[in-house]
């Protein structure tokens, strides 16, 4: 299956992105079709040019500033509108953007529209943890959400650590303030018994800290909180690093003690940034869609290219699509609530 | 003014918190009221005992598991609700207690009540940054929060900035997951013009991130969010200390590079858990409680009573009643949401 690329969209479009597709269809031998200006699109692959890359020409482009849905309505010829459309038409299987993540769900959403069964897409962030990543989702995609909205969210989770991640039955915790089922806001009070009834392995609610401690595999929350808890992490390990640094700039073996402990913060950081780190898929809508940090570089987008192939081979889209039909979970089991 | 310790509270208790109480007594020459079982802590005193020190005999005990409220109610001779009866009437000025939370906040609202005008006394953390410490509230004593009660929040939090830390007009920001004023959830967009209209010195939304960043003072929240982030931030602490560990087990000089950088990283995590460094203030009852972590140690408790001792010397409680009475922010503001 071929893999659409927004071309145009990120801090370093489109030579990044270009960069990073070539990449990606060297090492994996993927056919890649690059959204965006034709133009510059040529002028960036230079001596990159490959056989297993076609362009389509997408002239107009989304700023970070307008209305996701507003834009993507508007400009049909967008990069990143184009590229879903070639998704939606069966051209190719997955689309990889580094631009506005809202205007990427709005595309994904209005282009190739939800799974049957799924109210609220999640994207879904892979977190650096003691025994390797946890999935926490949603990181962002739906602020207030319901119980079967985290229902939801928690089959998809677990399908991806199932499929993508290899996890065999991943664990499954509800993010809240207390380990006891007493415990919690009216939202996971409320989600507490749909995850225990939903054939899911449910181990019960975490806490924040366990989130980096690997008891569980996946992490249930809503998108405010997840996203917030994203970016305390990324701030706090920025704000570690900075402290290091300082720590030990008093002699010549601090200085070497920083030399090997900065790169170890900076990777951990690094993997904080979900997007950064392969991307950060977004599930629940009819097809494969990886959205990237608007700071992307050309191994991030190849990260993400390859977490696309992983997908579509996987069948990830359709394991979601049979499992929230399947059982009494399913659809019954979200509209219960 | 007397400062009343709960001695019976904590996982370390008597002994850690009788030792700690006995090291504030001597460092500060502060009168203390140890509340708890009497022949205990008599024991635990043995050669630190100390003029300044008086023992009020309460041998209940409320254990961890036990409902708060219930407990309170019915066990009149437990050392929490003996200690806070102690400010009740007049013999002590402030509370310090490493009991459980939830204990402790049920015996200050029933023993002492609310502040005119607060109708959600809150927990404030303050966490580490790199311009020194933001003030995070609410960090756990409410899980659904209304507009209004974020907007007492921010004025308390302001106050506590403003006396204890000595921050000349504290910059407040709204936790919120975009800097936009159109972003965020049902709570956030509702408090968000509260905040801009209240008199403080609200900069806006912050991200994630700037708690760590330290471009605002104070940063205000609902409890669930406030307690996750917190947790996240010293799990993840504990994360990157293991993950430092393993990095750093090859050489001698990498050795020495650990021994460098893991005390930082201690360092960082114990100044993340809110209670160990001087504990955390319930603001919004009519007196000072310091809430300590369970697992503190005698240093953890002496450095809660002098941050009882500063509240009281800067007359904190005093000045949120007139605070929140006063202007057109005050009551209306608080109740016109």
């Amino acid at each position: 299956m071929k893999i659409a690329v927004d071309a145009m969209g990120g801090d370093h479009a489109p030579r990044e992105i270009v960069r990073g597709a070539a990449e990606a269809a060297r090492e994996f031998d993927q056919e890649i079709i690059l959204a965006g200006e034709q133009g510059q699109i040529i002028a960036e692959l230079g001596e990159l040019t490959d056989p297993r890359i076609t362009i389509v020409h997408a002239p107009e482009a989304i700023a970070m500033g307008e209305h996701p849905a507003v834009a993507v309505r508007r400009k049909k010829n967008s990069s990143i509108v184009r590229a879903v459309q070639l998704v939606k038409e069966g051209t190719a299987g997955a689309v990889v953007s580094a631009g506005s993540t809202g205007a990427a769900m709005a595309a994904a959403l209005l282009g190739l529209g939800r799974i049957r069964g799924i109210d609220r897409p999640a994207i879904a962030g892979i977190l650096p943890s003691r025994r390797g990543g946890t999935v926490l989702l949603d990181v962002g995609a739906n602020v207030d959400c319901k119980p079967q909205h985290l229902l939801q969210f928690a089959i998809m989770g677990s399908l991806y650590a199932e499929k993508i991640l290899g996890i065999p039955e991943p664990r499954i915790g509800l993010l809240n303030i207390g380990e006891e089922e007493t415990k919690g806001n009216e939202l996971t009070l409320a989600t507490h018994p749909l995850l225990k009834r939903s054939g899911l392995n449910f181990v019960g609610n975490v806490e924040g800290r366990d989130i980096f401690q690997g008891p569980v595999d996946v992490v249930v929350c809503d998108g405010f909180v997840g996203n917030i808890v994203l970016k305390a992490g990324e701030g706090m390990a920025m704000a570690l690093m900075h402290m290091v640094k300082e720590e030990v700039t008093k002699s010549w073996l601090a200085k070497m003690g920083t030399a090997m402990t900065i790169p170890a913060l900076k990777d951990f950081r690094r993997r904080l940034d979900y997007a950064e780190y392969g991307g950060a898929p977004l599930l629940g809508v009819n097809g494969v869609v990886i959205i990237c940090h608007g700071s992307s570089t050309a191994r991030a987008i190849k990260n993400a290219v390859r977490r696309a192939r992983e997908s579509l081979e996987n069948r990830l889209v359709e394991a979601i699509h049979s499992n929230i039909k399947a059982g009494d979970g399913g659809e019954a089991g979200c509209a219960d609530a």
